[in-house]
Formats: structure tokens, sequence, C-alpha cells
């Protein structure tokens, strides 16, 4: 499957280069899980004292590896990360199980841990058994030759439907001292987070307290990753994960000090980013689409109208088309179930107010419309005219491409 | 955009004629309100004491029309009724209000009853103001010709995307009597009823009480019209009515006799005839998909998880590409959010039992999968080891003639 499709458009010019994080190397290899001539095993090791703050999908049928994960982070102690494309050990019973714990005693011989300290994420075919059995041997040589400039590598070895391997970087001023954030993470079809989205890895070699970085975890998965979807089909495989070395700069326990505040605008830069990479690979997009609602009852009755805008396929049909089809928008907010005042809805394309008080602005010309339309990035927002609530999401379009992938994902 | 798109291979062989019922009469013209070289306005002329029952769409920005006709449902008297395709009138403001006033006027004039006797519906474009002047006049000349036999043309007239004209007819013998009950329906695409679907119009000569038949509509769409989807899109316009002449046969006031049973029995089939009917004109199906979910926490959970099996983009594109992607199945158990034991999950294409106690069936083998999945009708049948509740529903699939339709359609 994958080679017929062509790279992203939205696809970096350049990819994101992470610095070297102290102790934090990577090694990869081809374990042939399922993709001949690609490597689709990635071994991460962490320096001693490292912690881990992650987030789970909510799905009713996750994978082996999500359940294990929420184990490992409710203490928090990380040595490794171990991730695998090409089968995602979801829906797999008790052989699952099994896989993830040859998996992390295989993991914790090569790195010299416990196997509660390595953390393991799958992605690829859902319900076909996994024999870890057939690669964990791989991980003992992997440990030794695991590098810390070796970012991109790593985050071509998680790849499935991505076109392109997606990095983020970003550096915090500390009470003065230079902390790293940086990060990969990889997903493009089944993506509608449902508190986490696909598999998404940050390191960052900042001092900070678990709670803390626990709680900003998951404030900024519900700003970033949970603000995404491609197809509003949620994945059993979500995960996303920080680990933090406390190598550099002040210890950070406080929320409301300086240097908190700091770490957390980078983290949350880093997350965003990261999540919008992930729709501007969306499978088939040719439109990346900003999506606002504002004048709902509050925040989370404009994010429930916002991502019903955003999974409309209808609607995104009509991006696909340039088509101004400002009638999908507004069959959209009336499908959210969530209070909306007809008469006084506004939408825009862009710039372009299209609709005022419920009916089409006298100054709207289609041409216009289709004239914004042609964009690669497109903005949409509506107002409800109710109350004070806004929120933002990401989105693509739904074109024949996404149709072909998934049509023919597995033959 | 009609023309280029060929019939749905589920129409049927010939179409459904339903007999004359008493004083039932449809005629319907060329308006020009959008399409050219078709008939797009219906009038249907009702005989006096006329009573009707409806459902209409939840959506939070529902049409002037569907506003018009809930008034006029809560009296329940009928005279009339109003079709037009080409255009919605919905999200057309004040304007979208007195074209609906300006419609029924003319049709009360033409027919000779109260405004408040004529039924409206309008389906097509949404937010592009409907000049119902330019149309109004043709109403007392339909009038007139109105035709008992004229079922065919009727069904026509209110056809957008849909490729055939959906009709259906029954007779339920009620204490030694024949009673009538036919009827047609329009959708193809922004399907997702929400209590109702698109617009369905019943026509039953029987001798019936309102709240009885009020109550049985409500019953019936709920199993039928609010159990199909397309495309998960919730239509501004749904409207499904029934209108009772009470010219056959014995009165029926109370739902617990043999009368009642008979009619109710007659009318459920017809109404699910109509739904599936819907389904089978799906934008750009290639399949028909019947969704069987067993073993939920209750029926309104079955229901759920049915539902998201049936929207999910993902598994539907599977269909559509012949794949036995039973993991996607897995996955939108999962999404759905309802109790589900991932460890007693079983899975069905057909009667292929491809997954039982979470994992795959070591007797399944991918080529079963592969042949059931060329057949054109597909049943997917799942348990999700919690309860006793169930729920059917029907879809269709997720193919690129979907895209053409809809990236295209105001062009």
């Amino acid at each position: 499957m994958a080679g017929f499709i062509k790279v992203s458009r939205f696809a970096p010019s350049e990819l994101a280069k992470p610095p070297k994080i102290a102790g934090v190397r990577f090694a990869t290899a081809e374990a042939g899980i399922k993709y001949k001539g690609r490597e689709d095993l990635l071994l991460a090791v962490l320096p001693e004292g490292t912690i881990a703050a992650g987030v789970t999908t909510r799905s009713k049928t996750c994978s082996a590896p999500v359940l294990w994960c929420r184990d490992q982070l409710a203490h928090g102690q990380a040595r490794a990360l171990v991730v695998n494309s090409g089968n995602a050990n979801a829906f797999t019973g008790r052989k699952g199980a099994e896989a993830v714990h040859i998996t992390a005693d295989a993991a914790a011989k090569a790195v010299g841990c416990r196997p509660e300290d390595v953390y393991i994420a799958s992605t690829g075919v859902i319900g076909e058994p996994m024999d870890a059995g057939a690669f964990s041997h791989l991980l003992a040589e992997l440990a030794p030759k695991a590098k810390e400039s070796a970012w991109e590598s790593a985050a071509r070895a998680i790849m499935t439907t991505d076109t392109y391997p997606k990095l983020s970087t970003a550096t915090a001023k500390i009470a003065g001292q230079e902390v790293q954030i940086a990060g990969f993470v990889k997903g493009s079809g089944m993506i509608a987070p449902d508190m986490a989205t696909m598999l998404g890895f940050i390191f960052t070699d900042a001092n900070i307290d678990l709670p803390l970085l626990q709680k900003l975890t998951r404030e900024f998965a519900d700003k970033t990753f949970n603000c995404i979807t491609v197809d509003s089909d949620t994945s059993t495989s979500d995960t996303v994960i920080v680990f933090a070395t406390g190598a550099a700069g002040t210890k950070i326990t406080d929320g409301a000090t300086p240097e908190a505040k700091a770490f957390a605008a980078t983290l949350h830069d880093v997350m965003r980013d990261m999540a919008h990479q992930v729709v501007r690979d969306g499978e088939g997009l040719s439109k990346f689409v900003e999506i606002t609602v504002t004048g709902a009852e509050d925040d989370t009755a404009a994010h429930k109208i916002a991502m019903t805008l955003a999974n409309s396929p209808i609607l995104k049909a009509a991006f696909a088309g340039e088509d101004p089809n400002w009638g999908r928008v507004v069959m959209a907010v009336g499908k959210a179930g969530e209070a909306a005042d007809r008469d006084k809805l506004a939408i825009r394309f862009g710039d372009i107010l299209v609709a005022e008080n419920g009916q089409r602005h006298p100054d709207y010309a289609e041409e216009q419309g289709a004239a914004y339309m042609k964009n690669a990035e497109l903005t949409v927002t509506v107002d409800v005219g109710i109350g004070a609530g806004s929120a933002v999401v990401w989105t693509c379009d739904l074109t024949h491409d996404y149709i072909t992938i998934n049509a023919d994902y597995r033959t």
C-alpha cells in the first residue's frame, strides 16, 4: 500500500532537527513485522531518573500495549520505550498481553532496568496476533547502538500510512537556562483522538515534578491532539507520552512560577505543532482546515459543534471539491445537537462574511467563496449566537485518495 | 450534477405500483426552481377528513418548512401537501418563512382549504433564498389536474441526488376489509436521520385515530428511518408524514386490538421498505450493509454501537474495497463509548465466525472473509458480551462516487 500515495503537500520543506538531549538515545531495526525493506522497530533508551507522563485512548477496545502503558504511567518511572509499526497488537487476547511482556522483558535486559520501566506502543493492523518472540532478540543488539542524534530514523520507524516523518523541537528558557523539548508523532488515518491520538513521543531534559508534568500533558493533549480529526475514527492504540530526564535547569514544581509557565508554553507549542503535522498528513488530504466556533453555550459545546463540522463527510467532500458550500456548515451546526440560534448564525470563510443573522449576507458573492476555496489552507469560523463558549479544531478534506488508501489497506 | 452517476445497483427491477387511494391525488410540474428539464414541484390533494401524523428532524438549524409542519402536525388536519426539490429553503431567515406562507396560501386557494391544512416540504441546496412567488401560481393549475394514479411522477418530482424513485405499497386486512398503505421517499446523501429522515410521505385510507397514528408513526420511525445512515450527516429538512383519509375499514382507536395490530404491522413494513430504499440509493454506494449488535448493556447502547460501525468512514471504505478488515469493526466498537467486553467480543461476516473471545477465531481464514465481501449485500454481526441489548441498522459503503457526487454538488 505504501508508495502509491505521494508525500502530503503539507509536509515541511525541511524536517525539524531536534538537538541531542543528554542520555536520550534511539536505535531502529528492520524487524520484518509487516513491512519489507524499511525499519519498523524503535528502541529509545532513557537515562536514569527519567519520568514519564502520558495519556492513552479512551477506546473500549484498546490494545495490549495501551493497557501496559497505563499501568506504568501510574508510577511514571521510565528507562526505555519500544515501538513497532505494522501490527497494533490490538484485539489479540491473551497472546497480545504475552507479546507485551516478552517485549518488556527483552528491553529491560538490553537496557539494564526493570520491565516496569519499559513503555511499549504498537501501531498497524488490528486483530493480527503479534509474535514478539520473532523480534525481541533484536533489542539487545539495538541498545548499544542507540544514538542521541537518531531522531529522524526513530520518527520514520513508527510510520504506517504517514507520508513523512513528523518531528518537532523547541527550546524554553527557564531561569536563564535552556531546556529542550522535542518529539515525534505518527498518524494519518483513524484519527479522532479521544484523550490522546495515535502515537506521539516527546522528550525533554526539563527538571520537572511528575504530578505537574502529568497535569500539563493532560491539559495540552486536550488542547492539541484532542482537537484534531482526520476521519472521526478513534484508534485502539492512541498514546502520547512526555519523557523528562531532569538534567537541565531549575527544578520545576509549582505550576504558577515563571519557570513552569515558560516550560508549559513551550510544551504546548511542541504538542500543537505535532498535532497539526498529523492532520497535515491526513490520509489523502488536499486541504488543511482550521475551524473556529464562537458564541456557544460553553467551551465544551463549542468543541462539539466544531468537531461535528470537522467530521462531516459531506462538508469535507465539499472542501475537496473547492465548493464554498456553506449550507453544509449550517447542516453540521444543526446536527451537533448543541444550542445554536439559527437566526443569529454567522459564517466566515477566511475573512469573507458569508452569512449573518441566519441568512446569506447580501454582499456575499459566490465567486468570492469559490476563489477562497482554492487555497490549500482554509479557515472556517462560525458564531452560533448563544453565549461566550469557543473552540478551535483542525481537520482536512475527504478525498478520493482517502478511499483509495482505505479500501485497500491490507492487501 | 444529476446524470453522471448511474442508477444504483440496488434499485428494484420494477418500481412498486401503489393502488389508487380514494381522493388522494397527485400533480407535478416543472417549476424550474433549480433543475432544468425535469419536474420539481409536487402537489398532493387529500380528501376532507384526512389526518396527518409525522416526525421531523431534530436539527438545530432546521428548515422553514419543517417549522411549519411541526405547527400543523399539532392539530393534524390535512388537505394538501406541497413538496419542491432543488432548494431546501433552510437557513433563509425571514424570507424562508415568507416563502412557506406564500406556498401555503396558494395551495389553500387551489384546493379550497385553510392554509393550516397544507403541509410543506423542501429539499435541495441549503442557504439559497427561495422565491416561492415564482412558482406558487402553478398550484392553481395543478389542483384540477391531480390524479389518483400519479404515484410515480410524484415520487420523481421530489428527487435530488436520488438515482431512482422510491415507492412502497402494502395492503392490510382489517376486520375483513382491505386497507391500503403506500408512500414514497427521497434521500440519498446527508442521511443520518435524527427522529425522521429526509422526505417520506405515506398515504393510507385507514380509519384511524390521530393519537394512535402519531404513536405508531413515532415508534416505527425510530425502528426504520432512524436506523439508517449513509454518511452520518443529518439533514435540515428531514420530514416523514403519514396521511390517513379514513375511508376504509373499521375505526381503529385502541392499539391493542387485532385491527390496530394488523395496521401497525403493515405500516411498519412500508416504512422499513422505504428506509431501506433510501440506503439502497445511498450516494455512490456499491454495498448494502446490515449491521446487528447483540449482547449490549441495553437496546440504546446496542443502537449506538451499531450506528458507530455504520458511520465509520474507515470501515465503510474497507467495505468498498471488499476488504474483510474486521479490525476496523473492533476499532468502531471501541470508539462507540458503550460498554463492551474486549475479551468476549464476537464478530461474524454473514455466517462466518471471524472472531470470538477477543481474538481471531482459529478456524477463520482470510480467504473466507475476502470471498464473502464480494457479495453486494453484507451482514455484519457483533456480540459485545455484556448484556441483552440488541439493535439492527442499515448502511452502505463509502466509495469514490460519494466523493465525486459531493465534491461537486452545486456546480
